[in-house]
């Protein structure tokens, strides 16, 4: 009778996802939490005086975890930019030191509500937070899904489609593994015009690396003009939880649990009401497996170092 | 063969219009202008980023005044929040030696360019920049229409709504003649539950005095909570442009000329593709009657002074 | 998890109900059932050849009433049209003798499924046929809705509107009591231009009686111009679909069950989650209430009729 | 500032569309237009008395073929379904004697208008009738589009997706050349779970004989199920429709005028507001080049035979 979404973490991220789940009508009831009261609260009453002006109707609540126990989805979009801020590296891993351990208590808490939904991570570095989510929660892998290159593969659709000068819809591929440094395009994955790409380019001229480079650094470019990313990241996020909702059983670039790997990363998979309903077998290049390698390596590091350290997982 | 709306000034109200036009499919092209280069520009690759994810797509141009020749509408939000972020005194005016300013600089640009469509004025304080877009650019009276009370009365429902447990759609009346500290909401015009409420509230002790407060200094609470309001007065904002688009002939309190005041100020109208296409006679009670003759009297008062001193008008 | 929504019967009215409701996104499942099954399963794979050009994904499921035992709405839309077609006499009774055999059949059905949501019945003559719904499922009085005059109001505010030129959707009020010939519009409700429209009507001599016989007589146009009517009902019926399911409790004329008057028929109330959640009390003119009175036992004779003859109720 | 659509032809097919433009929000105003003028009447003023239950609004004009003049897109559904009723012989050019005859005068009457936007043709046989419309009204080639394959393309996917228990927007790849018999499904473009089918088919025994039967015949399934096929077929026209107005330069299987051809057929190419922007080039096998070609000379020869006898074009 109802979708009912939680959203954690009412920053700059956070709050355009409730903008957007609240002006399109994704979801019939809304929890907002935030450790800034004053904040979440001023949210939740713009959103109401929205209403008025707006076709449709979301019920919100307020900084109650006890809301979450009946929700849908919730959404993790916890996170402390002024880390990145701060640090000219351009690397996610920046915010590690605060957000595992964020993620382990907002997971408990989460864990406590009696949620048994479906938990969409946003907070970065995601691959190695979604696992910690997952751990902390005890929810099944394929019920923990981080949103991953779902953002990515859209900005190398941009990049390749301002190229071509054509809807970044009508590109289709992938970027894999992390959302962050390591991740990379995979470009015997893209078609474009009936094609794969890596033909056009080699007959046209077109720069791939280049493209790959503005796909890579696109968030980074949008960070350093404004100080943050808001608005694609939930566009991604919220099309990740109504295709749940849906149970379209869409194919998406997403944060999974790769078995075979031992890791959360992002590799297309078939995603429904019940998270992850099929993981996909891309026929990649020895160098993209390679890439696809070392970097669950990296994110498994990061991942079992914060598990020796910061949280505690039964 | 297209919908274009401009959006000046890229703060939090402005990028937030963007995002919901953007989101919601509101217009087919969009033009972003402001001063802050970096941030519009990362807005706008902000909002490309998003649109391999989103079902509905839109071209955008940035800082390029000459694209709103041919625009439908333009939206100003141009303002200067740190104004009200430094002053506690809860009074939009303290804008105003900036706006006006900003405002007619603005305003010359947009004739400059050609524009004749439909200008919808968010900056404050409301009234006053309205009536100083409309002088500076020379357009019809009736095509230059401020945004006004039309968040205030939705502020409005918001609070009658919460008190009786309804939808605020459900709720119908207006706040009128200013955006600002002179506005009142008109309860002889609000009806709910298929009464007047001044019946209900008599019955039931309802406070009506409270709800007005509660209406009139919610945008503050807001403001005080997180530093700026946009979700709310996005959703008015857009629905007006959608209003003019559709050339819907719908209600709406909005900041319109009415001669025999001689003054811009929020009341009643009807709004289609030709902007104000009528205007309502409400039977006000003298009280309130007296309310509105103040209150134009202040905001025509505010705008010749600003137009003795501070921008030239032929 | 999930908005499931039933519809039984797919004639001209079921199917648009179900085309919007697919087109729209307002289901995440969707039942479809009819008795002519070679009919509902080319719309169901219709509607499936149409979801690669959709942004939105509905499941669709056809003719298994066990898959309305988790349902959140279900929808009657059984009718036998040649009824009305042989017929000249623009009287919805002409479908009874059928519709109450049919809804009494189809409301075991129902029952034997477990269903137990909200109900919402479009079968005419519909406030006769909600009662029998209602009496054979067993479902709470409130959770059992006939659309009634929310069709009646929308089409006297269509001939309001278009008298005035403005947008039906800026007229408020209603039309009462029985979707039906005895249906009348209650002018003392009905406010336009921030007036009552009895007050304009007297001072630019609008005739009421005539936009009151445009409103009744409005369906048997479109019937007599189509052999049916689909577009403004199916309108209606998913709009009060969606208000449950926001649990928006907006206010809506709809057929509800009032105590007092011992019959289904239409009046306004807020519609939510739970069904009827509040019913209103107008303050009508004798007249009106005379009508009220009379339409509310001529609704129960028929009512208690059927109950005699047609249907067993415990 | 308006998107203004025209449909023309309100049986079955153009009704849907048109309830789908209205209740989706597609168009600002729309122009009806049937020889039947009880039925498109009847059908506008159901679309009005739907308006106050929606959340946007749309102008209506019907058989006003003036209209046109300013229209953005006109959408020919013009048909005769009796003549396919008659007929079991699933072959789409039964349709011809009547449809050639009233494209053309149709044809006429648009040009008459001074109509110079984009026309988009569903009349069957669509490839032929396109090439009439075209031939007709004089516009450039680029800016008469038939919806042709885009449909088939959908079934295709439904098939698909039904056999792998998917999205159908997961699944890419074309149908080609006729909206009609000699269509086929071009397996070298179709790609799903990351790889193509092919490859999956002959790994997993899936019969991609059988899904392309199922294609194929998807539409006379649904006619002899209900008589007519309407809610696939709009889908794809209001899709089609709203990729030119939004200029979003989408990748689109539909019948456009390949000169190498001489012939309208469908085939990919990027649509946008200037119509046909670019065509695709696909490295289709020998087999599928060679049903390409003799697919086209069909269509030829049936334009040309009606083009020496059925109507006039200098």
């Amino acid at each position: 009778m109802t979708r009912k979404i939680g959203v954690i973490g009412m920053g700059s991220v956070g709050s355009t996802v409730a903008h957007y789940i609240v002006s399109g009508g994704f979801a019939d009831d809304l929890v907002l939490i935030d450790v800034n009261e004053k904040k979440v609260k001023a949210d939740a009453l713009d959103f109401e005086d929205a209403m008025a002006n707006l076709p449709t109707h979301t019920n919100i609540a307020v900084n109650d975890y006890s809301e979450l126990a009946d929700a849908d989805i919730v959404i993790s979009a916890v996170g402390k930019l002024q880390l990145q801020r701060d640090n000219p590296s351009n690397d996610r891993f920046i915010e590690y030191p605060f957000t595992q351990k964020a993620a382990a208590a907002v997971a408990g808490k989460i864990k406590d509500s009696g949620f048994n939904g479906i938990l969409i991570v946003i907070t970065n570095p995601v691959d190695a937070i979604t696992s910690i989510y997952q751990a902390v929660t005890g929810l099944p892998k394929n019920h923990v899904i981080g949103t991953g290159t779902l953002l990515d593969s859209s900005r190398m659709k941009r990049a390749v489609a301002k190229k071509l000068h054509i809807d970044p819809r009508s590109v289709s591929g992938y970027n894999l593994v992390e959302h962050g440094n390591s991740q990379f395009t995979a470009w015997s994955t893209v078609r474009v015009l009936g094609k794969p790409i890596t033909e056009l380019a080699d007959k046209e001229g077109i720069d791939l690396d280049k493209i790959d480079e503005d796909a890579r650094m696109g968030g980074f470019v949008v960070f350093r003009g404004k100080g943050y990313t808001n608005y694609a990241i939930a566009s991604a996020a919220v099309r990740l939880a109504d295709v749940v909702l849906n149970d379209a059983r869409t194919e998406l670039p997403v944060s999974n649990y790769r078995e075979e790997l031992g890791a959360y990363l992002s590799y297309p998979a078939i995603v429904g009401r019940d998270g992850i309903v099929q993981q996909l077998q891309l026929d990649l290049t020895d160098e993209e497996l390679d890439k696809l390698q070392n970097c669950a390596t990296i994110i498994n590091e990061k991942f079992e170092e914060s598990k020796a350290k910061d949280f505690a997982v039964e």
